[in-house]
């Protein structure tokens, strides 16, 4: 059997459907976020700025995580040496369940390798606990929830994109006495728009539900001390599984999910995700402890970053360029189509030294290929102004759509308020 | 509905059986492997030995590891800052996959985030990828192949644990027309056995199948190179697709597979598991790749690690302990009941300061509960004959059975070349 072939001819699918990835070689610059050094297919070398990095608030370059990780790595060494039962539970993942525990004020914390994993394991291993249990999950919920869903098993009910009358009709049509687990995200990472959280926990209520809430997107980012949408609406008692990353606002690696004593127990106990695999590293475990703790008494990382954002989209929005609505921190630029996204953004690096990578068919639907922006604290005003300069270019020599996004706020409609810098600590 | 109740229940059911897991809370100590300092319950600490590590070679803490992931750390940062296609794709990722397909003489490697997702993300595509494809699995394969072959929704055949008569009969029995994976582990990590990897690879070869060998437990440990049992066995080119953990014998965290370029760039282009997570933080790649390197230059530490290995299961055999028979570096000693194989790693921590895992079920079939020793490099004789003393005090102690495994090697019958010191560098 030529098996070869079989998978050369799945790849040629996608190169004839243009969404063939091609990985830019990279290296970042500790201290000169979100600058990195650029590698070609000959292995030529030159700097450039990313812009599509979600290392969001720059925490995995800044010197807490940095010291903490090389300091464990000396003391303890730089792996955890086997699964969490089999010698795998150390000191600084004790440590970093606890802290995790406290930012979201429940009882207990899991660690698991990533936040795909913790997705995962715990929505399979949850419903499948719960006797018949019915799930109730967005549509546009990200990969790792729907293998959860589908690991599990259970039975499914796909709800439209924060529909939340949707939801209700779907709760409504299904047994009174069906265990049930509604699955969504607090903020949809490819359009940065925001689930109606109270409304789904007044159904969840009302109909008798579990609560399962992923903040990838928002932990470290939102609410007073980086607890995410919900601790930012005072909605936390009412979500009962917290799930989230390690890597994204808190600029490490692994994922976790927080949630009361027997939960977190049952999960622990009957997740073959969790039980059959070496566990963090203690080197990682105390990065991401050190940024978390950080972030819960620093502020000034998530006012810099919600500046920043608001400027970008104002000024892109000006330049007449097709910014997508968000009230979050990631900035969408409509393309349209997947071979113009690509070229649009090798015309970036290429020309401009900006690296922002395209969004394809299957990470969003077709027709609606982007360049999704992500600013952090770490791009300097001066960073926006070129950003803009370099897209108004490749928008022209390419003649990409300009149409704007309907409800884009721009530049004129921004306060001077908006764009104060905060003070450090603030 | 009472959710928190149901959670409870279930976990009781394990408490009732007898197989409820508490971790130990251990900090390795680096520069003095096997030793640690455990916390009890009431977070007293004491120093104590480990003898149950999954760091087979000590290369956790090896000097060059610490030292990558320390200079890696201060020069990239502690994250990779995104997911392979958006922005995380290092330059130490790229370095690190190099070497192990060079590792494995195969034209490419994929890394992910850890031995679980590997198995689970590459058997599931792959499979998914051959239409029609039938799936041959060992009866023994780790939980994550197992949910690999589940992902995929491929029909299987289980085969008895490494009978290749009865693999023959279901190969034979399957269409010859339909695509065929066969899916299998080098060494057995409860048991330590090894498959018949010549004749599976000579069945594959007659029924046109594709192979498929989880090394898990393997590389770094054995080959001139440390490329696994496959390479010891000079069958590493009739091998398909080789499967491996950067956590075990390269002591960091991470999985991989290595294959022809067709396969790694589908895998690549197609699996979930892969696309959609953060990818391995450079620090740990660096880490991972000077480990994979230094094994590759030095078998110092696997000749010494098959010495420890093969004077442990000598002396231990000679005290009438019930050593099960292995030809690898996996030393099980049978206990055959749950209850008594926790109270008998219990009174180790507690009377004699050695740590070592209960095995139970369902991490191995009921009436084979076992203590799994392994025996690194860097346990000493000293340390061997200490752990002697305590096995045989506590067998005493709570009355365990002694009977022998009928082959075991015992001290007598090891010639004295058996336990020569190798010379570094050797
Ligand atoms: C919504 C969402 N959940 C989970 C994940 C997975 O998290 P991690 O990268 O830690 O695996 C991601 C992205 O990577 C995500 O976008
Ligand atoms: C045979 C086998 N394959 C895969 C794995 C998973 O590897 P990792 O610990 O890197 O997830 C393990 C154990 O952890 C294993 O024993």
């Amino acid at each position: 059997m030529d098996y070869r072939s079989i998978f050369e001819d799945a790849v040629d699918t996608l190169r004839q459907e243009k969404r063939y990835r091609v990985f830019a070689d990279l290296e970042r610059i500790a201290g000169r976020f979100p600058r990195a050094v650029y590698r070609d297919g000959s292995d030529n070398a030159r700097e450039i700025t990313i812009w599509c990095s979600n290392d969001y608030l720059g925490m995995g370059q800044h010197e807490t995580t940095i010291t903490a990780m090389q300091e464990t790595a000396g003391r303890l060494g730089v792996g955890s040496g086997g699964t969490r039962n089999i010698s795998g539970t150390n000191r600084p993942l004790v440590e970093l369940e606890r802290s995790l525990a406290d930012l979201h004020r429940k009882e207990g914390a899991l660690v698991f390798t990533s936040g795909f994993v913790s997705n995962e394991a715990a929505i399979a291993t949850i419903a499948r606990l719960l006797p018949d249990c019915m799930i109730f999950s967005d549509q546009l919920n990200h990969a790792s929830m729907i293998q959860g869903v589908r690991q599990s098993g259970m039975q499914k009910a796909i709800f439209r994109h924060n529909d939340v009358a949707h939801l209700r009709d779907l709760l409504a049509a299904c047994d009174r006495k069906r265990p049930k687990l509604i699955c969504f995200e607090s903020i949809y990472s490819m359009d940065g728009d925001v689930a109606p959280i109270k409304e789904i926990c007044d159904l969840a209520e009302e109909f008798g539900a579990m609560t399962y809430i992923d903040e990838v997107h928002a932990v470290g980012m939102y609410g007073p001390r980086g607890g995410g949408i919900a601790e930012r609406d005072g909605l936390m008692d009412r979500i009962d599984v917290v799930e989230g990353t390690l890597a994204k606002g808190f600029g490490v690696m692994g994922g976790y999910i927080a949630a009361n004593k027997a939960i977190i127990d049952a999960v622990r106990s009957y997740a073959p995700e969790f039980i059959f695999t070496t566990s963090l590293p203690p080197a990682l475990c105390a990065a991401a402890r050190a940024s978390i703790e950080h972030l819960k008494a620093s502020s000034v990382e998530r006012s810099m970053q919600q500046r920043q954002a608001r400027l970008t989209k104002a000024i892109l929005a000006d330049a007449g360029l097709p910014v997508m609505q968000t009230d979050t921190h990631i900035v969408p630029l409509l393309v349209g189509d997947a071979r113009q996204c690509k070229a649009a953004s090798d015309m970036l690096l290429e020309k401009h030294n900006i690296y922002i990578q395209p969004i394809n068919y299957p990470t969003v639907p077709k027709g609606t290929e982007r360049l999704r922006i992500t600013p952090t604290p770490l791009h300097t005003d001066e960073m926006i102004f070129e950003l803009r300069h370099a897209l108004v270019s490749v928008w022209t020599s390419l003649e990409l759509p300009r149409e704007r996004a309907d409800a884009a706020i721009t530049a004129s409609k921004l306060t001077s308020g908006d764009l104060t810098l905060p003070t450090i600590g603030g």
